[in-house]
């Protein structure tokens, strides 16, 4: 390998220098200093409920988290893009479609950025979206049963960052790719990068009934790296807003030769337009696979569906659609105040924290004023569209959100704080340290014309020492703080899991009253559905056994099954037979190369065992369910392959 | 199927409804009845840290969780059994071979009872231990490094329940069969269960240096379940007790057929006895197929070997080591007090609560006070063993701990309560409900002859309206009691992750003082690890190419690859040169059907791509590491199977 110079680490290392936090600092205030007030603020009484939910970004776990605020406790880890052994997502046969994609089944996902459905521009806690960034692909929750129900990929797509941000009626979940790749992808070197790569903007609308996801179209950019974005709303609705850096199109050691240019931009997408041209049949259909993944909740089971092409569109097809607006420098959130004014650039490596102006943008599009251009994309002035800049308020600003109250929060990475600034005037109202190194930050309701600004938590990349330590893994910390007063006041620490970028968060209220109890029996529609005693059997197929199975507290029927050989592949269909909140079966048989099934109320699932060994192996609920859970067990019986043990299955008396 | 008529289920179906909770019970305290004390008691001021760790078993996570108490916050998920998309486990090379078995690579286990490490019946924070009840496995964890360190298959067992409780220096690691097989395991009728089906119950040293972990002999029991264990300590230590059920020997509708008999037994085994007899040539080796996985540290990695053979031992042929006290009805939890006198059997049908005293039963062994045997093994009276009972205390007990001044608390399922009582006089001194439906308790140093009473948590088995609901699916609920009084006081709910079965639990020091931050990049024995870019390189052989690659803040070497060709298995070995506390980096890359590494400073870890399609294809650093850990990333190039593209790679300047 080339040894090489590096000519502008030495530079670039202060930033790293920054980060490390061996000296093992702590808040000053000490619990004895601290009033009672503190610890009453963010305690929930046993019997009681927290008052918002808090959706957590569990990044490389590849799933997500709900908490509690402002108790800081996670009371669910919902699958996504992962395998979850504890519930058998991505392992039952019903989810294993959820996985699916072009480049087959993928275990592991990173996801990224939440968000809330939206109504007339405020969140309506129907949905969330949140992104996969390796692989990428956009999923929706269903905040009614919390479970993932759609998955679909994003072609021409590479670390699929800025995304997954919805526009103010959930026309669109937004996806925008971080690394431009060849598009299509093709053999070619990788020096060849620098005007050969593209980045793509992908709008996947929304069915506003289902919520059913599709990709409309896509806009095919300069090779710039497309890191966060935000939908216009109120006035900029229409438009939607994407940082970039690497404009340098280096291919190698970014950390030096993509931290050349002063400016990077802001890419302005009027999308309306764009769609308006791609409803008049603008744009190519282009070849492209990616897989659609949708889970039924009636039969309780995932199909995927591999698609064929994906519409197309030059940015420079569509005059007046896309504009660059130059902001220092390598920007990274792209964060938008909740009157749709305000365009918040958090330059990581600028001294000042830049703030577009929607109507002076507008302004300066209409009077043309250009500068020049990148690929074709009209470069508005710097000075035409600055609505006003931070001086000097931090260092490596990454995330701004908004409180509603004309107050910006915006997280700084390297100096390790929260700035409380004044939208209009600019000026830093206050400031508060955060433990160690923040990177997004989230008010509820943050994203969206209407924030609910009482409570505002930082999420920090390093813990160090802020918990009991657990050996060289750490979990990142959050930090939840009071926005309600004029200083912002550190409430607790609480620690995340996996790497939480971002979070969506609202008042529980909305999401409560719907959140669904129980999946009614009579409305499943598995194919493999036992309802009664009378429905259970054991049916073979050739090598294939097909197990009908029913579970209720304390027992499962059948229980004793005879007639399976070595060779055999054994479903397990098992219906759990209970209409009680919060009463689900388990079922795991031994030496299965697979997870254990976890059934909830009027739920079928299917786990399948190819039995290596002869004879009799046991299987068992494994969620204790009952006072008599543990004798919720069963017996298989295994023959060898030529032997003519026959078929049968009981359960209460003897197979005779 | 045939139809039965469930004669015992209408008794039975009362114990069932009991566990319905279905109108929404609360605490009576509300928040503004409660004294700021209480809040205050469980909070934990940002910069300070918990006094307690707890360490809740996963359950059907297959995992561990870290705990801080009194926060009840969750400060890591230790993988353990089950594959772990989060940081790699399971997928990586270096750990695929934790989870292989005699029934080859297993994804999920069922994680129960960990148990900490002891050295003169005080426990001493080097180790903890949890059992797999479905594929029967006991594992190791470090506590110094707080990764899964070894596991070891149990052969001859299924449900492997009765696990995994330590004698009080470590001697052994004790694992018990809940579902008795046919051993070894053949090809025969369920129906002839009885008399022929066996139980075994595991005896695995721990080597006194290095924890490593040997199934020294396995005693062949009855064909009962062998529900839960615990040593006996001081007067007592070189025994072992053991609850079983279903004496009956039912094999099918167990909740009936395994009620019928009034009392079942504690199997009291004189461990020392027995390890005598097998130190002198006793028992007989027989084959069995049986994993031992072990992880080294240094070279990161994990080797699975399979064992062939496993020593095991009939009762009958070791005379006064084996005996069965009469205990009703159908117990749970087999909990001994701290002195070593009193061994709890928590009958689960029982009307009360049964204590038996180990003086009375050595002194009824001397005087062959024997009321016939079972398969052999004498039965002792129940009278001549009873220390005592607690007359009607509850419904459903479970679980019994000790304060270590003399308590002892126990957790009954369907009238969901704790109940303190006293040890020597049985009298009840106190009862707080639970919500709902209290599994097992702990008390920090419970299961020792030093407990640490301070607090004391419930694990509960449902939640339904504890939390803001979730959907159908509600994690499980803690409940933490202040202990230190004369009554119990309930201070905080929190949630746990997965189903905790039990936990481990113990003041921070010991633990704390000894976690490990780094790994030593100069102890790292990684065949394929890579210290300097001169290390760095890409090896072809054959159709695998090897890439020795590093990661520092925040580049990769290299960051540029061509020459791979579809149809190659390309590994990513990535050595985190990193020598700084809490700086891990990730390592994906775009289409790969594994999860990511997450590498630890000093270590090195491999993952597998297998790319299916040419293109020039990005990986990156998965976890935000430093100001411009967005620049982390690099691209590696796929040309066809039939190209000619030499194989490169460069970081810092373009491959020529």
């Amino acid at each position: 390998m080339k040894k090489i110079i590096k000519s502008s680490l030495a530079v670039l290392s202060v930033l790293v220098a920054f980060t490390s936090c061996n000296n093992s600092e702590k808040t000053a205030s000490k619990s004895g200093a601290l009033s009672n007030n503190i610890a009453e603020k963010v305690y929930v009484a046993p019997g009681e409920h927290d008052s918002h939910y808090a959706f957590i970004s569990g990044g490389y776990s590849g799933n997500l988290t709900v908490y509690g605020l402002p108790s800081g406790r996670m009371f669910k880890e919902i699958p996504v893009f992962s395998q979850f052994p504890t519930s058998g997502y991505g392992y039952s046969e019903e989810t294993k479609p959820m996985l699916n994609t072009s480049h087959g089944f993928i275990p592991w996902g990173d996801s990224h950025h939440p968000d809330i459905s939206q109504t007339n521009g405020e969140i309506d806690g129907r949905f969330i979206f949140i992104n996969e960034n390796n692989t990428p692909r956009i999923a929706k929750i269903d905040l009614k049963t919390f479970e993932t129900t759609e998955i679909i990929e994003v072609p021409n797509s590479a670390g699929n960052h800025s995304s997954s941000f919805v526009t103010e009626n959930t026309e669109y979940v937004v996806a925008g790719t971080r690394f431009s790749v060849p598009v299509p992808q093709r053999d070619m070197p990788i020096k060849d990068y620098k005007g050969n790569f593209q980045g793509a903007l992908s709008f996947i609308s929304v069915a506003p009934e289902t919520g059913n996801m599709d990709i409309k179209f896509q806009i095919l950019m300069p090779g710039f790296n497309y890191d966060l974005s935000h939908p216009g709303r109120g006035k900029s609705h229409g438009w939607f807003f994407f940082t970039t850096y690497n404009t340098e199109e280096a291919s190698t050691l970014l950390e030096v030769n993509a931290s050349q240019n002063d400016k990077d931009f802001i890419a302005a997408v009027n999308w309306k337009k764009i769609e308006e041209y791609v409803n008049n049949g603008g744009g190519t259909m282009m070849p492209a696979e990616y897989a659609h993944n949708v889970y039924d909740e009636h039969t309780h089971t995932a199909t995927s569906t591999m698609k064929k092409e994906v519409r197309v569109v030059n940015p420079i097809d569509v005059p007046g659609a896309v504009f660059f607006l130059p902001t220092p420098k390598s920007p990274h959130g792209c964060d938008v105040d909740p009157s749709g004014e305000y365009i918040v650039g958090n330059g990581k490596l600028s001294a000042n924290l830049t703030v577009h102006s929607f109507t002076k943008m507008l302004d300066a599009i209409e009077n043309k004023k250009f500068d020049g251009d990148a690929y074709g994309i009209p470069i508005l002035k710097f000075e035409d569209v600055l609505a006003g800049s931070v001086e000097q308020p931090g260092l490596g600003p990454l995330h701004t959100e908004f409180d509603g109250q004309g107050n910006a929060y915006t997280t700084f990475f390297i100096s390790s704080e929260v700035v409380k600034w004044k939208l209009g005037t600019w000026e830093v109202l206050d400031r508060k340290p955060t433990y160690y190194s923040v990177g997004h930050l989230t008010i509820p309701g943050g994203n969206s014309g209407k924030p609910q600004g009482k409570y505002m938590f930082a999420m920090n990349k390093i813990t160090k020492d802020r918990y009991l330590p657990t050996g060289p893994e750490m979990e990142h910390s959050a930090q939840l703080y009071d926005i309600s007063g004029d200083k912002m006041e550190l409430l607790l620490d609480f620690p995340t899991h996996g790497e939480p970028h971002y979070a969506a968060a609202m008042e529980a209220n909305l999401i409560k009253e719907r959140s669904q109890k129980i999946y009614n029996l009579e409305e499943n529609k598995h194919p493999y559905a036992a309802f009664t005693d009378a429905d259970t059997k054991v049916v073979r197929k050739g090598n294939e056994v097909h197990i009908y199975m029913t579970t209720i507290r304390s027992h499962f029927s059948p229980d004793n099954i005879e007639g399976v050989k070595v060779g055999d592949k054994v479903f397990f269909h098992v219906t759990n037979l209970e209409q009680d909140f919060d009463v689900p079966h388990g079922f795991a048989v031994l030496g299965q190369n697979t997870s254990e099934l976890l059934i909830m109320p009027g739920q079928t699932k299917t786990s399948i065992w190819e039995p290596t060994k002869v004879g009799v192996w046991p299987f068992y609920c494994t969620d204790f369910c009952s006072a008599l859970h543990q004798e919720m067990q069963g017996y298989i019986r295994v023959s060898p392959a030529n032997a003519n043990t026959p078929l049968k299955w009981s359960m209460g008396e003897d197979i005779e």
